[in-house]
């Protein structure tokens, strides 16, 4: 099955407005926190994996992967860009994940970045779109605000879901996001502030979205002997990869069989589960892609942490809450966290290695052995879900 | 060393200006060849890695990945976009590689597209220019054709390298060109032309520059076992590659040692030599990135085909040319096959199987063993060079 991979250094900017930072001076600031927690010299790094969606159309620059090698100061080693729109964090760092898994590397940064204010808001809305397909959904009008209100509508028909539940992702994700010292939006909001905000896409409201966000994150995975002499050296704990999943659905949200479930979470999933050889029970906490309240609904469900038709009932009883049976994104989610697209799958796995190492504060999940990232790409075409373990 | 890794399929549209083909009929034409040229079904392939620059800037669409598994008609397998400006499709031709070598998969498909017509040409400009380093070098007026032109009067200065040598390389590409049916501009022209064409970068003129294209390119890789199995069906040669280099050099010009000694192209000529046991004299024939006429001179120095300064005199002694002692750009190269962005280093490697299968026509190089492939980024921040063979 391939080597063990272990994270072993973890760094991230604050999430939010940056007004005063550009593209290069966030990867500049994520990847040398990470190097420092990880206390390594760049002459031990070999490869580079970084996740950007749009920065062609945010910031004019394409190239990042040569724009982080560069600005890091890490030269002449290869780094690679990969893309898949939301996803692109998550693609990241299983592409990292692969390359030390494979016995080729034995230390790789998996990084992501996003600059996306600074911009006209019409042209965030464009960019975002081109997570979604183009010719048959954006050309049209459609925006993705709007895919996931035909989402949330269809799934308030067939399963009996309930506006006050959708509310409810965003109420318990800001609450925790108040914890987390890296969120965007550390306050609390209440269901009736969710529902009187101001309309998006009905029934979504502004407080149902996740924001436009600056950010980069970064880690530094390891070989299990690499990992284990940088252990000693930090002393921090090594947070294991147990298994990554990968799975795709089409592109446009009309050609699929269902609105309401992902087959591409299913799916990625599924293989992660299988890999890590664990069941959903087994898992002691999720981050998941709540890009729209909905979402994480969509999410919980297609993951096995419920059944289908179940997730409004299960954050409404609390289930998903810090204290509950299946915590769910304890670092506020996007929703409160923030959704620098790019950035947005490594800071889930830096979230992830927070609670296995035990250092989440006051968010902290009690004594989990094992953790769930789940990254989705476009209204869920791309779907990436990593298991990460401190027990292997 | 992992396993090896053999390429059973291959299929391109043809390059130019494609009015009645947008992206994804690009694709799906070039998907659909290769999967036919290796006679196998959609089940049979397990992931796919693609490259493309920009689709954000010229079409309105990112998120590719997705895209292509979609309208190929994959269904739920891995899609995974790499990107490093013009090298996006060399590096996803590595990325397949890698996924196929570890071992972990048996068919993946590489592949590359863009669509760069239809759209405005100083939007093309602009978006290319996304390759460098935009705050840096696009902010203050710099172009793509700028910063070679500022390399190719730096080469003259120090080396001699006259207007002329520079013509040659044009020259000799379009006679290549001219006897590939893919090719965009098949047609020959002479060195007064080139030198009377009209300015682009002085001393760079139109005929110095690769073209804009649109245009799609894939390939199919297998194990070992997997490629004996579909050769026996096909009854074609299975071209295997002998090992695969990636480095990266500053993303802007002038932070480099030298402008016309290109750092990544060195290294990851020097990581494929190495992998594959083999020297600059034992290549049989090379496609290298020529996106202007000085980059094929920069490069066949660079990869040790002659020493640092004397790519113009061998371009002018004929060594280059298909007959002589070693052939580059019997495609016709970019200048005159087309440079489709993502697509390039995908249709590098097609020739490379072309020539090595010996079914290259009247640009046939005698019996090669090893053909190169050379696919620089931006103004050389990124190179990925890869070695094929037909003896193994």
């Amino acid at each position: 099955m391939g080597n063990k991979v272990g994270i072993v250094g973890i760094g991230m900017t604050k999430f939010g407005e940056h007004w005063n930072k550009g593209l290069r001076e966030l990867i500049v600031e994520a990847g040398l926190k990470a190097v420092h927690d990880a206390n390594l010299t760049g002459e031990e790094i070999q490869a580079i994996y970084g996740g950007c969606m749009a920065p062609g159309l945010f910031v004019g620059q394409e190239h990042i992967s040569a724009l982080i090698a560069d600005h890091v100061g890490l030269g002449g080693i290869p780094s690679t860009r990969v893309e898949a729109a939301c996803a692109s964090g998550g693609l990241a760092l299983r592409q990292a994940y692969l390359a030390v898994r494979s016995g080729r590397l034995n230390v790789v940064v998996a990084g992501g970045v996003e600059k996306m204010t600074d911009v006209p808001t019409n042209l965030a809305t464009v960019a975002l779109m081109g997570a979604g397909d183009e010719e048959w959904e954006g050309f049209y009008g459609a925006t993705f605000p709007g895919l996931y209100a035909l989402m949330a509508r269809r799934h308030m028909y067939e399963f009996g879901t309930t506006r006050e539940q959708l509310a409810m992702v965003a109420v318990k994700n800001h609450h925790n996001g108040a914890m987390n010292p890296s969120a965007q939006f550390q306050y609390e909001i209440t269901v009736d502030k969710v529902l009187k905000s101001a309309p998006v896409a009905d029934p979504l409201t502004l407080l149902d979205c996740s924001p436009i966000t600056d950010g980069a994150a970064s880690v530094i995975l390891a070989s299990e002997e690499k990992a284990k002499k940088i252990a000693k050296e930090t002393g921090k704990e090594i947070i294991w990869i147990a298994s990554s999943g990968q799975a795709s659905d089409t592109l446009a949200l009309h050609d699929r069989d269902s609105l309401c479930k992902t087959k591409a979470a299913v799916l990625a999933g599924k293989e992660a589960y299988q890999q890590a050889g664990i069941k959903p029970g087994d898992i002691g906490f999720a981050e998941v892609h709540d890009c729209f309240t909905i979402a994480e609904i969509m999410a919980i469900e297609g993951l096995g942490f419920c059944n289908f038709g179940e997730g409004g009932k299960i954050t409404e009883n609390g289930e998903t809450a810090v204290n509950g049976r299946i915590p769910v994104n304890t670092s506020g989610g996007l929703k409160a966290k923030g959704h620098p697209i790019g950035a947005t799958g490594i800071a889930q796995a830096i979230e992830a290695t927070l609670q296995l190492r035990g250092e989440a504060g006051g968010r902290q999940v009690k004594n989990p052995k094992y953790g769930l990232t789940h990254n989705v790409g476009g209204s869920g075409a791309t779907c990436v879900v990593h298991i990460f373990t401190n027990e292997y």
